[in-house]
């Protein structure tokens, strides 16, 4: 017979899965909608997702389970943090107190803004109408700052909302750590400006045929460890990887038959947001242990297996001969050296999902600032277009010209999504820094990776991160992980060790 | 400032909206249980949807919506049942005075096995392996005879099953009709099997290239009215369609390479439900009034456009053409007259969904009459292979050589659909007797559909049956656009009229 108190943190532990279980059916209207839905069937859809909002919410800020939490995290079992008991319930009292502050209406305003703004995106994008999305987004910015001021912040409005994303962090660190990266990032990128060395990157603007794209890309994604029995690989307008329970993972890519690196290295990206879902503990599954921790952390892995593995030289050892089979037209005379290049080609660019390895974080930056900016207020959005443009010239040297290739080109803030932008930049940092202590614990893993063999890699990161849940915050999981707190230095080592030989800089 | 009884009115349909809502979810989730789910998702989409189930239950045997629809049902709002406010309380009382006799538990416990039934039929139909599907459907025949003895019956458990899908029929009154209907039916199948005329049906079974099927399909379907603004068309292993909000309607086929007529007719008949799906009254969505009225009456629509038009001359003089443009290496050296032939073959065959017009009905008199001994207890399921094999023996002269051929070839009983396959019959029925009807009011169908026009009709299916919801029964809808109750005798004509000069038989 359980003690009361056993009994108790069954019962919030059950609440607690159930809501898991109400979300995650929110989670198949979502994927849906993004890929599937038919295009009159918006505004239902958004009366469906409000629906499941409000009903989650409720669940959330039940009194009688936050009397248990507020029980339960006085007593004994909460007494070590990091104890399976003492991390559930300080993970999910903070869940529960934050949602408290959020009025029922909020929320439900919030759910459904955000599926129609996505389509009002969507169709704004295709016939490059800022104008379209004007609306959209002043009542979204609107929102997320009432949501700001309803959760309460000490420093500024975008704490509370970053706080969603990237839990404990804090604007004023983030902004000090990308401006240590920029410090050091801009001289590099002006460095392979003035280099005389350019990759042919024609060969990757050759015809690869959307089905050998298909066929390589499963192949790639499943042989770093995307399980496929309990996930799928769809098509998309704006890729994404989403859980939809804890054996139902799906990700998403788009195809372009004359540009190679759009759905290849997006689907190494999202397969890696994949293989953390998938790792997470099926145990646990809606409750803080099977869940991932932080935002910053899920792109450490998708960028990881993207750039630290999919753009290294032993990655290509492997697979570049598979490429020439699957592409035989358009690699068929291309040396291995000038495809390597070519992927890991560095130059200012528009578009941020397609931008390489060191200009991205100048993209996160030019948003970074601007949703600060527009949430604050110091921005209209009215002047969000020339803003836009104007921090394209500053920070990269170039502009768009079109909405569509400019302000209009990412969905999130359409989506409500705001203080998402810098966890890119987070993940990029971690994911060199978590890279570096796993090559030092692990020691060949350019040898298995020349080998096809990604094994070694995926169970330490496994065990290491994968596993935790929300056992430790994002810090304390890196300080454990690396012996060092987050910072830009592993990310500019390893560029500089990449880079420097291909562009011949010191 | 409205009335205490319209305000009780308005509050009703409102709960009635949002339980539909609600109910649209589990519609999404199914969908993609169907066409796309990973295959170890299946557990957790079964925990999804018995959620909602329990929800949407809950909400429908409500005691003070109980009350309401009490009250409302004495007011003079119902004094007319067939006026709008009279059919939606009539409609809405009757769902819930059934409901309330069902325990939470077992709806529960119906939703469950009924998801992972499906998802154990799919792989023992794959392994033709009926021993690991026999607990299975001793399980879900075990609760349904619950459900069966939970909601009550005058005469037979099987009347209160077939009532979900065929509201207010009786089970000896659809023997009654079938028993007419196979007794004119089985002498006109033996004619045609005594016939020296045969089609050249290899035709059918020439190379048909799946894109071209796609585009082909698609393309008839959009012709016939359905509205891809408002719907998709997917692939899945047991085609359906399904309505997942006001303006979402999914129809779902399987290709086949080497079978022009599985894809083909199998999009028209889908297309025909979508079509009464997307016929019906939106601005009435949730409420009786924008509902179908019956399975019955669903079926007979997708028939109708599968059989009547589809498989009519009319329609093929203006479609020929188009599909040998489709398919110029199958049908380019084919006659007009043969393809039209071979579409309309006649012979007893083993899977019901290929089955033709004729032979069609004894499929199903042979699962209505298995699936009540099933029920009734007479019939074991261990011995139901053997039972199916015979049946197939006497009715149609042939066996199975398989039980994927056989027994499983069916995901319905997997399903819990039980009470389900009669309305496929009276499907076929309403559907040569409301097209008669059709083509006596309005004249020129022949002419309209040799010209690939067919809006007067599905202008005509709108207004006499999609515009009615749940205004009229099933009996008094067909009475009143017909001028008579159900008969054998239209569906029978139809298929003199059609075979009789292809076999050349009286």
């Amino acid at each position: 017979m359980p003690d009361p108190l056993s009994r108790l943190y069954e019962n919030v532990c059950r609440h607690a899965r159930e809501t898991a279980l109400l979300n995650s059916i929110e989670s198949v209207l979502g994927w849906d909608e993004r890929t599937m839905l038919p295009a009159a069937g918006g505004e239902h859809r958004a009366d469906q997702m409000t629906l499941l909002a409000g009903m989650v919410h409720q669940r959330l800020i039940e009194p009688q389970y936050g009397d248990s939490l507020g029980q339960l995290a006085e007593s004994p079992l909460a007494a070590d943090p990091h104890s399976d008991s003492g991390a559930t319930i300080r993970r999910l009292k903070r869940q529960h107190d934050k949602k408290v502050k959020l009025p029922q209406s909020l929320v439900e305003e919030l759910a459904r803004t955000s599926v129609l703004g996505q389509q009002a995106w969507q169709e704004a994008r295709q016939n490059d109408d800022f104008a379209a999305m004007r609306p959209w987004l002043e009542k979204t910015f609107a929102l997320k700052r009432q949501e700001a001021d309803a959760l309460g912040y000490a420093d500024r409005p975008y704490d509370a909302l970053l706080d969603d994303y990237e839990p404990e962090e804090r604007t004023s660190h983030v902004a000090e750590v990308l401006r240590r990266l920029r410090e050091e990032l801009v001289p590099l990128v002006e460095a392979i400006r003035g280099s005389a060395r350019r990759p042919d990157t024609s060969i990757l603007r050759r015809t690869y045929p959307t089905d050998a794209q298909k066929a390589f890309g499963r192949q790639a994604a499943e042989q770093i460890g995307f399980d496929f029995q309990r996930g799928r690989l769809d098509v998309t307008a704006h890729p994404f990887c989403a859980g939809l329970g804890p054996n139902d993972c799906r990700i998403t890519t788009r195809y372009n038959e004359r540009f190679f690196n759009e759905s290849f290295f997006g689907i190494l990206h999202e397969a890696g947001h994949g293989i953390y879902d998938q790792g997470l503990r099926t145990d646990q599954y809606g409750l803080p242990l099977g869940e991932a921790i932080s935002l910053g952390i899920h792109e450490s892995q998708s960028r990881l297996w993207e750039n630290l593995v999919g753009r290294s030289w032993p990655f290509w050892e492997s697979f570049y001969p598979l490429a020439q089979q699957h592409f035989p037209a358009a690699l068929g005379d291309v040396d291995p050296d000038d495809f390597y290049f070519a992927v890991n080609d560095v130059r200012a660019s528009l578009i941020r999902v397609e931008a390489d390895e060191a200009t991205y974080n100048l993209h996160i930056l030019i948003r970074f600032e601007l949703e600060q900016a527009l949430l604050d207020g110091d921005l209209p959005v009215a002047d969000l277009p020339a803003a836009w443009n104007g921090k394209y010239r500053d920070y990269l040297g170039i502009e768009p010209s079109s909405d569509a290739a400019g302000v209009l080109q990412d969905v999130h803030w359409s989506a409500g999504l705001v203080g998402y932008f810098p966890t890119y930049s987070l993940g990029n940092l971690h994911s060199a820094q978590i890279f570096a202590a796993a090559d030092a614990e692990l020691g060949s893993l350019a040898q298995s990776f020349s080998q096809g063999e990604f094994q070694p890699l995926r169970q330490w990161l496994n065990e290491k991160i994968h596993q935790q849940g929300q056992r430790y915050s994002a810090d304390e999981l890196v300080m454990r992980i690396t012996g060092k707190p987050l910072s830009h230095e592993p990310l500019m080592a390893h560029l500089r060790a990449k880079l420097g030989p291909l562009y011949g800089i010191a």
